[in-house]
């Protein structure tokens, strides 16, 4: 979407490079615990000094692989433990170990459209693909040599139980391995919604991501029956897929900091917060995790009230968001997005930094930072300088 | 090779998980200065502790990506660089972005065998592969879409300068680009034998291991031009195979650390070293960095000198690594090693520790425990209890 001050890739690389700098500063002046990093997409690198050491010798791999295996089991079942560099890796190396040209890969998942990792592997390996988001139409066919369930999509729809048990049954009975991609439903389908851990439910291997829903660094663990996974684990070491010691240690410390009552949490506070932001502001919204005012609905609210502005909904969301981060200290994605992240206004309250900040906070915030932004939309100037220094 | 005492993948696991204990044991009781790993191979993690609390910030990953832009520009020169999972990952991006199924890829070596990571992405895109070590015999042909050339092998055999240009000659005027797999060699080649960097002779991509030769993580950092890196790089982030921010800020200041008069000191050193083990044993050969006595050639001595032993090649070498870790502190491969390792007890002056370490400690650890070696080796219960606890 362009806007008359953000309109190119060029202005939204020069406006996050601007957004770094006063977190740099922030960080440097009044320090870490004084930002808010309310995005749910900060990946986590907890360790400590005694970590670093470890990881300098011999010893280090070999501890930190034991202690993942440790937590990793007691989070997601299974017989073996894999971590990766991706999500996206440990999707790569599976079809590569068990998928062959000619074969035919099956997703099923809540809701179109799948995450571009799946069917672009399939591609790779020269292997057919179906996708199903109805259970209805969900069928495997005699060159089916994998299923793969998708457990909770980019936007949080998460599968029914009843259907997740439905194609496993179905997979089952023909013999064809079932691997789920549950990058944040290891955690959503889980906590919120009561369903079982995939491996407790029959499939074969499951995938989770480290930086959803909680606090580790950007990277996949995998767990499974002992079998597959030595295939799997194989073609990751031939392509360099696994994850290499450091990101193993994070992903440690992170499992270990887990606290499901970080995310139960959120369905009381995201009440709260939506409650109290909405009778002043109509167009906010809730998602599961929290709150959202889209780049469009931040417009329409200023004409609500009359602040008349010749600027677009992208550029205003950009200052909004830039206010917010400037004033309150609290990161927002259009203010430090790549190019062509969302515009919308986003609060997760599973982010780590939501434990330290509170709903009366982020509402104050909010709304003086509305009023700040509604004296300012008139003046272009004056928003420009607030975007680009 | 199977031995009494070490004759299964199982005993050499449990020699390992021995020789990890010795060591967490010698970090915890007498701190990580009093401990020298001399393999070569132990990947460094030379982070600090601002280090990590930037990296749990949206500051970090920009923030260390900067940083590794000028650093590894200055160590491989060229318009773009790009951080990899492992250089195997990168050899998979480079070959995912430029070769297609039907083409052609060809493959230059100072000595056959190639490293298996090309052949295996070559295979995956289902494109044709044809490899030398002779610059008599190569060639290119219509459908070449690219030109391998590893600057120096796993065994450091380092391409003659002259074939080198030739191969980028004949690549350049049939407009074919040219990769230069540099693990090993973007050190030893420009170091060791005064070679231009790869981007400095003209090639399009060049890709370098930060754990070799120097103190980075495991993982892989490519230079190349602007145009192709682009192409690269989209591969990378779809399949996963970047490197994660903080494995980035581990190759940041490895890089950062890096210092070439490490590499070249070894030369004299290696002859010193050399020439004191040798004239006490005479087994003991020179490598391109240190030194090494074959498991045979520690039996060979052993018989030499007059002791007399039952154990076999690999199992006097296990107990020579156990003890020469156990007292005096020295990490050799035979004692840590996965099960296959080399038997080889191999020293390495690159090796980080090797700065900390003096030339007559090694030749008198290496001396002292060869004659404990011999006074035990008829006793097979005393060397099973040094190498099992």
């Amino acid at each position: 979407m362009a806007g008359m001050l953000v309109d190119s890739p060029h202005h939204e690389v020069r406006k996050r490079e601007v957004a770094l700098k006063i977190i740099n500063s922030i960080i440097k002046k009044q320090g870490r615990s004084l930002l808010y990093d309310l995005t749910g997409l900060a990946g986590g690198f907890p360790l400590e000094k005694g970590d670093i050491d470890l990881l300098e010798t011999y010893a280090g791999p070999a501890f930190f692989e034991d202690l993942l295996d440790a937590v990793a089991k007691e989070h997601l079942g299974g017989e073996k433990i894999l971590a990766f560099n991706r999500t996206t890796s440990g999707v790569l190396a599976t079809i590569l170990a068990l998928v062959k040209s000619g074969d035919e890969v099956v997703h099923y998942l809540p809701k179109l459209p799948s995450h571009p990792s799946v069917p672009r592997s399939v591609e790779l390996v020269g292997a057919e693909y179906r996708e199903f988001d109805d259970i209805k139409g969900f069928s495997v066919d005699d060159n089916t040599s994998l299923v793969i369930v998708t457990g909770s999509t980019m936007d949080h729809d998460i599968i029914e139980e009843i259907d997740f048990f439905k194609i496993i049954e179905i997979s089952k009975s023909n013999d064809i391995p079932v691997f789920v991609d549950d990058a944040s439903g290891a955690r959503l389908r889980t906590i919120l919604y009561h369903q079982p851990r995939a491996m407790d439910m029959g499939v074969d291997m499951v995938i989770t991501s480290t930086d959803k829903l909680m606090d580790g660094p950007r990277g996949g663990i995998m767990a499974g029956k002992s079998e597959l996974m030595e295939l799997i684990k194989s073609k990751a070491h031939q392509f360099g897929l696994e994850a290499q010691p450091p990101l193993v240690a994070g992903m440690v410390r992170a499992l270990e900091n887990f606290n499901p009552q970080r995310i139960l949490k959120t369905i009381t506070l995201k009440d709260k917060l939506y409650k109290s932001l909405n009778q002043n502001l109509e167009n906010v919204q809730k998602t599961p995790t929290g709150i959202i005012i889209t780049a469009d609905g931040l417009r329409e609210e200023l004409k609500q009230k009359g602040f008349e502005t010749s600027l677009s909904a992208v550029d205003v969301s950009s200052v909004f968001s830039m206010l917010l981060l400037r004033n309150y200290h609290i990161i927002t994605i259009p203010a430090v997005g790549m190019p062509g992240a969302s515009p919308s206004i986003r609060i997760d309250l599973t982010s780590r930094d939501a434990e330290r900040v509170s709903t009366d906070y982020i509402v104050e915030a909010f709304l003086e930072t509305f009023k700040d932004l509604g004296k300012m939309v008139h003046d272009k100037n004056a928003c420009e300088s607030v975007l680009y220094g």
